[in-house]
């Protein structure tokens, strides 16, 4: 018989009966859960009840650390530069991270964004690189370092040594009904970022329909209890929380989203993707050392396209190649003049996911040129018969489902809807 | 793919949630965990949701009926007289079901007591037979059947086909520390109690340290949650709130624990385990129709032990055979005059359980003349160096850890303590 310090049906009652587990039990607890000692039915049990009644500040950065200490970490001392990093907690059109990476390691900063693919209606933003034509998600240790230090930007696939624990146990959470306690995503999210070595980290945490987090106040706590969990780390750690109940620019898909980041990157783009990305970029920069850099002027001047350019050749992509098109469009236009009110994030991630742009399991392809592109945002005055978004997909038969989704999903009014600005506070 | 009219994850949201799971929902899911569709590890945190956010009415009766309907019913149709049956809730030294059945039997009644073996602290009745040489557990359905009609009384194994899906989640409560839930307790028990076709039902509900409900308010709310479900489900059924805090009679063990109703069988035995005896058998009779049967004289003219030996001596045992006797004895004295005030039931069921008396796994025997004969009660006066109780067991190196259990769960005061009855209420 092994000798095992606790009983982990113990640990059950104690979470259960809102007793507070100590250092030693959330350690042991995450060891022998890694190790299949404790089960998947015993986890999900403690799972439901850290769901029910909440973790202290000390119980949550323990279990962090347990997490962390069931993989292997990185370091990013050898480089010559600092390293900043962003996480944002999903939402709908959000491709950020494609023009903010170049962007700031254009300033001399190395951005390593390990990323992941999607599932359900937020995108992933290793889908939305693989639309070009020849780019590859998987490097290398070797290959990672080597591009950090020459061109700073590296999205690529994050292994499985990081906090192995996180990966079963965000596996379990998902098919037992416990993903959103903040205890539990923010130890997941934080115990990555931590492992993976960063000095500095900004969050981008969503509320709204289209965030998984649907509640200010909740994405609020969330983000204190991630930013506390990284300075606690010694990881300078920045949160912005950001309004996800619009989505994000005017595409949603992969290719789409490909082509709007490099509008960005070539000084144009939508206002609230660029709004959104040097918001994030200066965050990154003021904690890479460089509070004063001018943000704008490398969007406007292309040293964050050369940046993006030579990021996506790294990895072999061709930035210059045509992306997907779509088999099939379907434009749907506005049924009256007036005043576009309404642009739900949920049901267009979901109608997006329904045209192919998603995946609805881990195995699914994803159609890179299916999604929406939208062609009015909230505010923005419409005509009858005008063109109000397009939907794409390469399986017709997929317009349907879409379209039902939308139902209700959007509105025109006579007078202009109330406007809440994208950023609503910043935690430090 | 299969076609499921519900989503596991959705289930667990709602209840996690605290809503409420309609019929057709607790029907699907306990038989898509029947079946194997849903996975422990989701049932497991749906336990963790019922336990805390707990089940309304309609949701246990539902719980219960679509475990009835997991596996077989019975049926005591074809008898020839009516069918009152008993559960209790376990406890130490709870021999109460050896006199009581053929008690009840020797009045013309039909008592089938489908029981189970023990597990922990509290002693199993089938285990305490088996201490009578000959006597057997299992029974084949015709035995089972003839047996009732020509003697009445019956105490044996219960087979695997009554409520399946109650023995796969119970056995999942076990380790997922789900146990101690009202809904989730009262629908297992009367599952099976139902599924076996009784027509009514006494039940004997524990409180205090030795029963595994501790706090009489909560026991109150088990009872009366279980005779709803009974009397919802045709069964008639009463509930007696009984005290557990105090071993019950002078035995704890399983051969200790015959001799000990054999004597009260023979018209003597301890007050409270006559009392109990009596009581209970007051409940069945009336329900089976007899609510004016002379229980004691039963006792006291042969008819119930006359009723005990054919049903022994009906399942290959031999009422009259030496039972075994212990290999080692030690007794206890004690260490000043007094009154006896305290006597925990707990630690004296833990005690007789580490002497042999009970098992910690499932594959475990027993021992049969392991055990604790107490010779003083709560309230006696005890003059010093007096025996106050002796440990039997066959395996000498158990003395010490069944003594370290002791430490402090019995004490001599000069004032008498204050008795409380043992049985506190009845519900009907």
């Amino acid at each position: 018989m092994s000798v095992e310090p606790f009983d982990v049906v113990d640990l059950i009652h104690t979470k259960r009966d809102r007793g507070t587990l100590s250092t030693e039990q959330i350690s042991w607890l995450v060891d022998a859960y890694t190790r299949g000692y404790v089960a998947d039915e015993q986890m999900a049990a403690m799972a439901m009840a850290i769901f029910l009644n909440g973790m202290g500040r000390d119980e949550v950065r323990d279990l962090t650390l347990a997490m962390i200490a069931s993989g292997e970490t990185l370091s990013f001392d050898g480089l010559s530069k600092p390293t900043t990093d962003k996480h944002s907690t999903g939402g709908v059109g959000d491709k950020i991270t494609l023009p903010l990476a170049p962007l700031v390691a254009s300033f001399g900063v190395a951005v390593p964004q390990l990323s992941g693919r999607g599932l359900g209606h937020t995108g992933g933003t290793l889908d939305k690189l693989e639309s070009i034509p020849g780019w590859r998600a998987k490097l290398t240790n070797d290959e990672f370092y080597a591009q950090l230090e020459s061109i700073g930007a590296v999205v690529c696939a994050a292994g499985s040594g990081l906090a192995p624990a996180d990966g079963k146990l965000y596996a379990l959470r998902d098919i037992t009904g416990t993903v959103e306690s903040i205890p539990l995503i923010a130890s997941s999210i934080m115990s990555k970022k931590i492992a993976e070595g960063t000095a500095s980290l900004v969050l981008d945490v969503k509320f709204g329909s289209g965030a998984f987090m649907k509640d200010p106040e909740r994405s609020r706590e969330l983000a204190e209890t991630m930013v506390r969990l990284g300075t606690d780390a010694g990881v300078n750690t920045v949160a912005l929380l950001t309004n996800m109940n619009v989505p994000l620019g005017l595409a949603i898909g992969n290719a789409n989203e490909v082509r709007e980041s490099v509008e960005v990157l070539a000084g144009g783009g939508p206002a609230d993707v660029v709004e959104l990305t040097v918001a994030l970029a200066r965050e990154m920069l003021a904690l890479a050392g460089q509070p004063d850099a001018d943000v704008e002027a490398a969007l406007k001047d292309g040293r964050a396209m050369d940046t993006w350019n030579a990021m996506i050749r790294a990895q072999d992509g061709d930035p210059d190649a045509a992306l997907a098109e779509p088999k099939e469009s379907h434009t749907v236009t506005a049924e009256a003049d007036g005043i576009l009110s309404t642009q739900e994030a949920l049901p267009f991630g979901i109608a997006a996911w329904r045209l192919g742009a998603g995946r609805a399991r881990k195995e699914d392809p994803v159609h890179h040129a299916a999604g929406i592109d939208l062609h009015a945002k909230p505010g923005d005055p419409v005509t009858k018969g005008q063109p109000l978004f397009t939907l794409h997909t390469d399986e017709p038969a997929r317009f349907e489902r879409a379209l039902e989704a939308l139902e209700g999903a959007y509105s025109i009014a006579d007078t202009p809807p109330t406007l809440t600005p994208l950023i609503a506070a910043r935690i430090a």
